[in-house]
């Protein structure tokens, strides 16, 4: 029998790192994407070519737009500025309360409903250390937590959360990806959502900042690469 | 200051007892209904009823109809029907899964956004022993988690996950309740979603039973006491 893995999909660069590397792994890819109201579509949309670029069998797309009901960030709040003054400090503005542990409640649920042994995740605590839901003792408790959640866990076959760029630095990622083939000119990762990417934003930069440290061109387009 | 405690809400006679409860411990009550596609529209509206009864500041009331797009149970899939057999032994079909990870992930969230110190479910591991995600080691878990992924935890000020009826009886629960003036009338239990309870699904019987065990009369109306 196969075995399958949910992959948390975003369209963006480290999601679609986690595609290669599960992949690799032998795993039948079973991607989830959460759509909740950014202010672009854009991520959605990449997400399905990267998706079609692995021929997966079935790739869900989920709308949960009710997060703007339950919270508020720079991402999905259109008062808010986007920010662009670096990612280190304080939790950055942009931060969606406990967005990793619903994505992977959902998730987890998802890999029950269709037997997925595994559930990847493109969180790193590296780059994005603001983010309290992107720690390894996060990951570690979630994996407990969804095992005592679910059948899956109470008849012994437990669903293992799989972060692995968890430790990794952008430019590693890339590294990796890019030794895995993967479609790096599908995936966004910029906050403006434009047809290119603006290379300003915070992500941009760090995007930027990766590629350049793995000695590697960002196949995307740009309207400044700094 | 006002402490806050988000109470999830399902119109049903348990989370509904949670509100008497948290309300008795000095909360102002921010209940949380999740509306995911039941067969009926029934429970939502007899939450309104008790968040009115209870006159809170707030009530959100958030749909997550998309759970169907990652799951499947007898509740909200109408292919399945409703089991009347009794709710020992095996893990129900009315099993969403990991249903209660999701709300307290989703529930937690909020809880941030609104500075609430606690979170209110109103689980029971005793009359609902074949969900996993009813056990006490699992809320136990789900509070190490929520207070990792959290910034409420990272600053010092955590969310406490309480579920008051864990190791509750059905009875025990609806003594506690009336002690509390809980308002029962207002709530609804019945699978079928009738304008009057059916009394014979599993929710209606343990709900009959739990009254008759109280020394107590469910002002509820029922097309069959049993």
């Amino acid at each position: 029998m196969e075995k399958k893995a949910v992959v948390v999909l975003s369209g963006g660069l480290d999601s679609t790192t986690c595609m290669g590397i599960a992949q690799e792994r032998g795993y039948a890819l079973y991607p989830l994407t959460f759509h909740y109201g950014q202010r672009h579509d854009r991520e959605v949309e990449q997400a399905k070519k990267v998706a079609a670029h692995y021929k997966v069998k079935e790739h869900r797309v989920v709308d949960i737009g009710f997060l703007n009901q339950i919270g508020g960030s720079a991402l999905t709040d259109t008062a808010l500025d986007v920010p662009t003054e670096g990612t280190e400090g304080e939790i950055p503005v942009t931060y969606v309360p406990a967005r990793n542990m619903i994505f992977l409640s959902l998730a987890s649920a998802y890999a029950e409903t269709i037997g997925a042994e595994a559930v990847y995740i493109g969180v790193s605590a590296v780059d994005y250390s603001g983010y309290p839901d992107c720690r390894p003792e996060f990951i570690r408790s979630m994996e407990q937590t969804v095992n005592l959640a679910t059948k899956a866990g109470v008849t012994g076959q437990p669903i293992r959360l799989e972060a692995p760029l968890i430790h990794w630095t952008k430019a590693r990622t890339i590294k990796e990806g890019l030794r895995l083939g993967v479609p790096y000119h599908l995936t966004t990762s910029c906050y403006q959502g434009g047809e290119a990417a603006c290379g300003e934003c915070d992500s941009c930069r760090l995007r930027l900042k990766g590629f350049k440290e793995a000695g590697a061109e960002d196949p995307i387009p740009y309207v400044n690469r700094g």
